[in-house]
Order: structure tokens, then C-alpha cells, then sequence
């Protein structure tokens, strides 16, 4: 089991409290996925428990969201109810000194770029190590395609440079699938130079529903630093 | 029913067997999806029966073409198990002077879009009313979306000065549902000037899987028309 003083885990926590905090009442919030922005979720739900806040309804961005708002109390909504979202609050699986993000490591990157980029103000969550300089650097590239044209999106993406790879499923035998049906190709480019161009390159595949690079989407970074054993909260905005 | 000698079916007819006529023994062909390329299916699996044709495999466009391949006896492969596709015969909704196309009537234009690409020869089968000066003249452009994302591509393609409407399903309540389980948008444009532009930018909404136009992917047009109430077939290459 984690422990609760756990460093990492206090940073964790820390960030999605300070992200939580943003939140103000009478909005609708984009719920992100992974294991930072679940603490902001928690944070949300509480302060709406403590009425620290009033109405605010989710959109969540997966099935883990979802699960984790009807957890601590978060009305969900959908986006066919709205006609914005106030604030969103998403982690990323790097982040360049543009802003510029690679997301996909939950496999929720579709879901989440609908909601992320229809938000007036996307704040992103990360810990230090997600921070580059250059995008591709650590992380692949996730890619969702529909099932039947794996074979074909992948020599594409490497007629493109890149070095494609299936995702394969932890406990769930072959691949990993989507919360929308689909499957998802990670890959490694050397290097990303221009992300705006490759994003659009890649979505324009006939077969892909959306590529992991998010440009121009990010307003605010929350980085999470442990400085001298404790946790601490960076912003870049 | 319809009549064997109505001259619209006979020059549809006339149309199918003339590409049929195209494919060659030891290939892999794409099997598209629309009345006239349903002739074209069924004039292959003639020569398959007769002969005349020899090691014919097809990789099917929809439900539909995969139906007609296995009623006229055309085996069925699919992306991952070949290298490429020799020839792709196919339908549209327009075509233009540059043979630029609008597809997606049937609502199959995300795998049509993906085989009709992968082959080294596409051939489009169409009657002379599908022909247009300008793309989005005579038919609305269709857009695949997943789901939960209608009602924001919606309000992006308005902003992209589009009239969009969800397509609805006749035989079947409320939306038009897919192959792959997404929904239709059937976008009005007043004048579609650039659309490799147009094509690009609608597939990099988040949400959007793929829209109906097909920009330098046909190599011939076969254009059916009645010529003193006999059927006549024009190609353009």
C-alpha cells in the first residue's frame, strides 16, 4: 500500500489541491484522468461537501473520471447539455517549454482534447520529471485508430519517421482497448520538431480519430517539485 | 420493382462492368460501397465464376460490400493480412474537374477513405449528374464524429461557416449510426474553395474520425450517361 507520507504521493495531492483551489462556483469543470487529477477530483468533491463551493457540475473526459466523480460527489453533466467549460483539469505525460503536451498515456487523449480544448481555462498537472525540452523526448506518441486499420496507420507512421508500436493490454489479453472501441499506436520520433504540423499530419491518416499532441491547448502548468523533502507547487502560465 | 431495361439501371450496370473489367487476376481489390460499385462487385464475381478471372481477393469497404462479395463468391481479405491494394473501385457523391471527391452518402467514408487510399489505382464509378464544377454544389459534405463530441464539432464547423445537421436514420429512431458505431454530420458549405484546407481542418477537430472529401486520391472517373436512351460510359484520367 502507498503510504500517506509518501513524498511523491504528498506532491500528488499537493498539486491537485492547489488546481481544486482554482475551481469557482457556478461552473462547468472538464474532469481529466490519471493519478494527479484524481486528487483534484477529490479536492473538488470535497469543498463541495464543506460548501467551500456551490453548483458545479463535471464533464468528465473518461471512464475513470466519471468513476471517481460520482466518488466524491460531483454532479456530471455532458457536453450536449453546456455551452462552455469554465475550467479543465488534466495531467500530461510531458510538457515543453511552449506548453505544448503529449497525453495519451491513459489512453484517454481523445476524450480528453474534446474537453481540454473547449476550456476556457486548461490547467495541466504534472509532476517535475514530465517537464522537456523538446516534445517525443521520453514519451511516445499515442495514437488512437479504429481497429481495422492498424496495419496500414502504422506503416504510415513510419513512412513518417517513426517507430510504431501496438499497445498491448495489462490484465487483458492483446490490446490495450479505448474507452471508444479503438486501439491505440504508440510512437517514437527522435525528434518532434514542429508539433503543430505533425499533430495535424497525423490526424489527417485516414483511420486515425486523434493523435496525443495537444498544442496551444495548456494556459496554466502545475508543476510538482519535493524540495528539501517537501512538497511544492510550481506555476508556468 | 425496378425494370431490367430502365436505362438509369442499365448505364449503372454498363458503369459496374466496365471497371470489373478492369481488375486483373493475382490482385487485391478494394470493394467499395453505392449502387453502381454494387454492379461492379457483382460483375467480379462473374468473372471469378467464369474464369476470366483468376486469385481475387477483396478487401471490403463496409457491411455492405462485404455482404456483396460474399454473395457473388469474391474472397475477402482484410488490411493486416496484404501489402497493398492493386485497385479500388468506388462510388461518390461529387467529383470535381481536379477529381477531387465528396463521399459519405452511404455513411462509409472513413474505411472507404482508408482503402480507396492504400490502392495503387482508384477507379470512381459515377453517374454524369455527380459531376460539379465545385465541390459542395449539389450534396452536403459528411462528417463522422464519435458521439459524445456532435454537439461541439457542430459548433466548430458553424464556425468554420458550415450549416451542420446531424444525419438521422430512416428504417431505424433518432441518428444514423455508422459501421464503426460513430455518428453522421452533413455539413452545408456555400463555397468549398480549398479542399485540401477544408479536409485537413475539419479532421483536426477533436471528436472528428474522418470527413467525406477525398483530395487527390482518384486516378480515373467512369461517368455513366444515357446517350439517346442508351448507356454510355465516359472516363476521365
Amino acid at each position: 500500500m502507498v503510504q500517506a507520507n509518501d513524498p511523491v504521493v504528498l506532491m500528488k495531492q499537493e498539486v491537485g489541491r492547489v488546481a481544486a483551489a482554482r475551481v469557482q462556483s457556478d461552473t462547468v469543470v472538464g474532469l481529466g484522468t490519471g493519478s494527479t487529477t484524481a486528487y483534484a477530483i477529490e479536492y473538488i468533491g470535497q469543498r463541495l461537501k464543506n460548501g467551500d463551493l456551490k453548483n458545479v457540475v463535471g464533464v468528465p473526459t473518461s471512464f475513470q473520471a466519471e468513476v471517481l466523480a460520482k466518488k466524491y460527489g460531483i454532479p456530471l453533466t455532458n457536453l450536449d447539455a453546456i455551452d462552455k467549460i469554465d475550467i479543465a483539469i488534466d495531467g500530461a505525460d510531458e510538457v515543453d517549454p511552449q506548453k505544448n503536451l503529449i497525453k495519451g498515456g491513459g489512453a484517454a487523449h481523445t476524450r480528453e482534447k474534446i474537453v481540454d480544448s473547449l476550456a476556457d481555462l486548461f490547467i495541466v498537472v504534472v509532476d517535475a520529471n514530465k517537464i522537456v525540452d523538446r516534445l517525443g523526448s521520453t514519451f511516445l506518441l499515442p495514437v488512437e485508430v479504429i481497429p481495422m486499420a492498424v496495419t496500414p496507420v502504422m506503416k504510415k507512421l513510419e513512412s513518417l519517421g517513426g517507430k510504431p508500436e501496438l499497445r498491448m493490454g495489462m490484465r487483458k489479453a492483446g490490446p490495450v482497448v479505448t474507452d471508444q472501441g479503438n486501439l491505440v499506436i504508440d510512437v517514437k520520433f527522435d525528434s518532434i520538431d514542429n508539433p503543430s504540423e505533425l499533430e495535424s499530419t497525423i490526424n489527417n491518416i485516414p483511420g486515425v480519430l486523434e493523435n496525443g499532441l495537444f498544442v496551444g491547448v495548456a494556459d496554466i502548468i502545475l508543476v510538482g517539485e519535493i524540495i528539501d523533502g517537501k512538497p511544492n507547487v510550481r506555476e508556468i502560465s
